[in-house]
């Protein structure tokens, strides 16, 4: 039997524990560097699996990681975990918010493939009508607050399938497959701690993935490659002030609502760039504490994109300066933490066609007219096709196409489970490609 | 025996009884319109002592409350008040926010005399150190987040002592007492509510008064008056926007960060004026949903201030200017909910001689050389004041000199409680001069 | 002899001629609504010729015209054109700015060819040392203040080589040729005034042309067209307020500075457009009487782009809604008078590989590898392209490469005049190939 | 006979001369350090009456001096007063705007008093129609745009008025005598000047005066002194950034335009002081230097006030840390130039109690109720007044009263000239008073 139609044979075998396992962790949602349930699992079964696998700061590097929560709020995740059947003895290295899980399996001289599954959740409340699948069916998340309404359980379930479909066809292998699969893609935190780690070094070959809505009318099962993604830098940003009373004696006050207020005005006024497209974002604000005293302490959470890395660059060190002489205008200072980035990204295209024609000439799945999909949000699985490409790799981002219920990012998100086998014979099938 | 003579040594025997008052005010200390367990032991007092007394909707009329909170903490706090020994019988009067007391002694013909003494507390938390007292002897606020850092606790047990005294000197009287404790005075809340009664109609005479910082060296026991309170307008201002991907679709949202940041830079810069001091003040801001996401909702508490009625009102006209095109501007829309308001006040000057003759006459407390204190923030007795001065009656507002440990509105505030008894009697003093 | 090859032993004759009237003109220059003394002589030359032709207001609708200046400007530059030679006859058309020429050559049946020669100069100080070959040979302006240094005057001129040389052909043509010589593209203020005139309506082909630098190792004579100018619209605004004493009463003031500082940062803060690139420009501000005086009076020039026409009317929008509540925040009022606009541009690929193929076949004019040029300006003429377009006609925007020293818009810009034969010959090829 | 009446006798004697002296500075008027003329004029008379009198640069220290015109002006200046009569021994002192003279008459041991008469024009049209005075009777400014619209040609005349009546009493006078006409008062910019010359060393009294409106049914001619007059901080702010074009590179600009909108919001928010009263102005802004063009280069004239000197020094700290962020917030730099500064003021009650007896008991001029009239606008005056104060000298700045057309600074402002001799009895009164 040809290899492609055995991938084809034993996915097919696994398709409702794929949607099994994509309900496991819809129904336990947990967000950026607390997957700690997730990950203990994943760890499980990659380990039963006969993976070899890295887990803890063996994954992440401690210090690269970006926007960790408080040390209280990952104590706390850590015991619901624990409650919430985590793997006790995978659950351990998962201590400090040290999730995410890589899986490495060995086949002999060959390139070097590697795959990357997010499995973060969102800090959305989910929807709690029954109109809502996940609420009428049981599988609605737990974890009030927290939701998988981007799709990364899907996403890590798919990797599962991934890891045991390329071990029954393990034989017919010749290289190395390495499974990534990465916490906090939500606000691009994570992926720079991987790759700061090292584990991108020597990969010739990369694909990621992204459930995408497709319509009705469209037959096509993935979108082989994705180009321009923004670039992105997300900060926190903290001013101190002085307080004094705003009756009393407002002229000893150092205001930070004033530079907060210069802050915003000129993040949104910096001048658009020729070289293309940009963005500047105040999120949030929140600053003062009553109403009649001067405000000495307030923060906002910011980010800037741009159309390329450089563009993104000019954002960056712009937002910078107004930030610092918003604060200094008024006596105030402030600091700012850096909590997530990305680059800009664009698939290969020789990575591209080949996945194209791994789809249509093997696995019988249509592909889209479209062989890139534009990206106008920020992805940091850039930082990991980067990195592969500054070698000499190639790299894709595909988009699995599925019905979509509710937009992504809302209370109302949720897939059509059909396109998790798709995924999985897809990168099995271009692995193979590669590894053959 | 001299009636003044009386007044003296019926204070004197309860001295013990203000101060152990006092820290009992102090220790369940109740912000404003939660005073219920406070005000049912006023009631309950009064009561007792002879007095009619008004309680509920008698006392402040239900729709002229400003800054009212939100149904949920009113009845959690009812619930609090009945497990702290609040009184069960006029407990139930206090439901939503109904506090506020009047006790009425009435005593024939003859003038009308009023006398204002305000209940609430703050929302400070409490020094936990040994060294502040109330924490070293046990009459810390149990209400964490609540504490009596501005007096009012020593306002209302001088409340309590003139009713009994005046009780006891009855029969020397020829008039009406109205003894007023006013729920909600910071953030000058509660007085217009209680004016809108018309509990200020007919009277002829106005006391109040503030426990006020005292030097070691000075001798005097009271300032007879105070002039030159601004004038203030408080508003919670709501601004509503629209969301949109910050990345994906920024042209389709409606940014309030951005009429937000415009109307604190502009609310700042309203014109100086001519006729006196104004202020301004944007104390907090609370914007945004998420880092990425175009903010669609935010809050700001403001508050404007002038040294006459006159200049408060400009100061308000042109706030509102600035909100609602600010918020235009941006296609957005805000809501401007008036919390809080105040008059100017200016004390007169025959009934602060008054004050000063009886002081020195017949009561051997020494009164400050200055006649009039001068206020540089705000205070709701300014309604009162105005309604008793514009029908031709005469008003004061005294400050009872204490050594002071800690600023006002500070966790660390508290006040040298034989202040107590010289306020009983210098209220006691005047009334029975103007009933006498 | 094939006609191609007698439009090039034409123009070769003319080729001092050329040079000649290009100087003139670049000595004599006037900017837009100005140019009376330049189209006197284009209407003076198309008559000797044997044209049809129009001037004054069958030229440009009065009404439409944008940014014209001044009566009392005007009329000093009618003495002056009168002084420097203008044609008499002919001037008297161009009075209070009705500038601007049309000559008509009438072929019998056959397709309308239009063709666009800009005519106006800048508000530029030339260059007087003698590195500026115009200051050196005697052709830098004598106008100061006015300076040719955008090329219009090479526009100009190659607009009368075609006349001539089409004069010449004209034998072998069918159809009609418009030769519209417009005035105040600078500002994209004239255009417009053509167009509602109804000159575009009926034209099946369209062609205009801009000279563009070139580097010395290209071989190239010509873009044959363009894409992607910016859709533009020019507003002048005038604040109106109320002077006050600034220290006597500054609360009686109606403040422009603070409506416009508002205004300005705002309008730099308009969200950036996911549709595609924008832009927003304060070019200039003035305000205010004196340091000591609330300013009553303000002047800003601004103008917004977009890459569609669309992105443009969002700015267009958005901005004015700003300007108008940033106005009536401080109590002021605004006009906002538009200045100039134009469409964003895209020439039409069949016509363009026509040019291509006439320049290339007949013409021994090597054509760039680039198709199109991508222009980051805005350009009137797209208002002449867009009717010709919306009608079912072709449109092209070539440009003419040439050495050019100094950049555009500089006072020391000047180009090599070998260029404008080339012009001269691919303006009569192409004519000719569509009338033959 | 009394010297008091002396002194009324031959003022009397004069009073046609004071009017004539008046209307030929209204004439000929000159704004600050363009006073050549007048200053020629009033040099020559000093001489002529025997006073030891000091010009050019032994009255205003050159570096000292404030907001003087450029070098074209004064010439072109120096230029008109030739033609305008003036005297040409002095007028060459004035070269440079070295303009200014002080008279000097000894007459052996005894106090100094100082006299200060400002001699400045203003920079407004003065009203042409024959409704205004100085129109109907010719003495209207014949130099175009300088207008005396705030009295100071009376000032000037009443200096002379007083040097000659004094001379005529100088045998009944022991002490020093100092006449200071001091240019550029408008604007504060020249006492300065002559304080760092010294002059104002070892004077023990010191006088100056202000025309100021009186009420018909006022009887009073003057008011003996003024208080409260603003500490007051004038400058220039010259930002400079970098162009680029609007819609080609606007990434490439440092926008001063961005720079001066964030700095006026700023300026105008700088918090209210609780010591008193403040004032900033942004009375001017004039930047950019085309619609299309990023701005490159802009300035504005401001100006901070205090009710004190310290809350005006807070202004200015404050201002100028604004300016300075505000420029780097954009990559621009700005350069404060200081154009001219008071101190805020307050005449002694001694001196104005002397000024009081001398024209009740001797002058038969009847005094104002109001002994210290309140100013809300600046005066350099403070300067003298502070140096002879710190000294322990006693000064004031007396208001005379007179009935005044048209607002003060306004183009139809004039006065009652039957002020003058009023004036010039109190200078002297006071002067033998003090030294008798």
């Amino acid at each position: 039997m040809d290899i492609y139609e055995q991938i084809i044979k034993e996915t097919d075998k696994i398709t409702g524990e794929l949607t099994a396992q994509r309900r496991d962790f819809h129904r336990y949602a947990e967000t950026g560097w607390f997957e700690m349930r997730t990950s203990s699992i994943i760890a499980r079964k990659l380990t039963e699996l006969g993976y070899e696998v890295l887990t803890g700061s063996q994954v992440c590097r401690k210090e690269s990681r970006m926007g960790v929560p408080s040390e209280e709020a990952l104590d706390a995740q850590y015991q619901r975990a624990a409650a919430q059947g985590a793997d006790p003895e995978f659950l351990k290295d998962t201590r400090d918010g040290m999730t995410g899980v890589i899986g490495i399996l060995r086949c002999g001289a060959g390139p070097v493939i590697a795959m990357r599954f997010d499995i973060d959740a969102l800090g959305v409340f989910e929807e709690t009508d029954s109109c809502h699948r996940p609420a009428r069916e049981g599988f609605r998340s737990v974890n009030e607050g927290f939701m998988h309404a981007c799709g990364h359980d899907a996403h890590a379930a798919v990797g599962l399938g991934v890891a045991q479909v390329l071990m029954d066809i393990k034989g017919s292998l010749h290289g190395t497959v390495k499974l990534i699969f990465q916490p906090a893609e939500e606000g691009v935190r994570g992926a720079k701690s991987i790759v700061d780690n090292g584990h991108l070094d020597g990969v010739d070959f990369f694909l990621g993935s992204h459930v995408t809505p497709k319509k009705d009318s469209d037959p096509a099962a993935v979108i082989p490659g994705s180009i321009g993604y923004f670039a992105t830098t997300k900060y926190d940003v903290v001013f101190h002030g002085k307080a004094a009373h705003a009756g009393g004696s407002p002229e000893l006050g150092q205001n930070v609502m004033l530079a907060i207020a210069t802050a915003i005005l000129n993040l949104y006024a910096i001048p658009r760039h020729s070289g293309g497209a940009s963005r500047v974002n105040v999120g949030t604000v929140c600053a003062g504490s009553g109403r009649n005293v001067i405000a000495d302490e307030g923060k906002m959470e910011i980010e800037v994109r741009g159309e390329t890395s450089e563009i993104n660059q000019f954002m960056e060190d712009y937002a910078k300066n107004v930030l610092e002489n918003a604060a200094r205008m008024h006596g105030c200072t402030c600091e700012i933490k850096l909590m997530g980035a990305a680059y800009s990204m664009k698939s290969d295209i020789s990575l591209m066609e080949r996945i194209k024609a791994v789809c249509e000439n093997h696995l019988s799945l249509p592909v889209s007219q479209q062989m890139a999909a534009k990206g106008s949000g920020s992805e940091d699985v850039s930082y990991m096709m980067r990195r592969v490409q500054e070698q000499g790799g190639q790299a894709s981002f595909m988009r699995i196409l599925t019905k979509e219920a509710g937009p992504g990012h809302s209370r109302t998100f949720d897939i059509d489970e059909s396109a998790l086998p798709n995924a999985v014979k897809i990168f099995c099938g271009v692995a193979y490609d590669i590894l053959k």
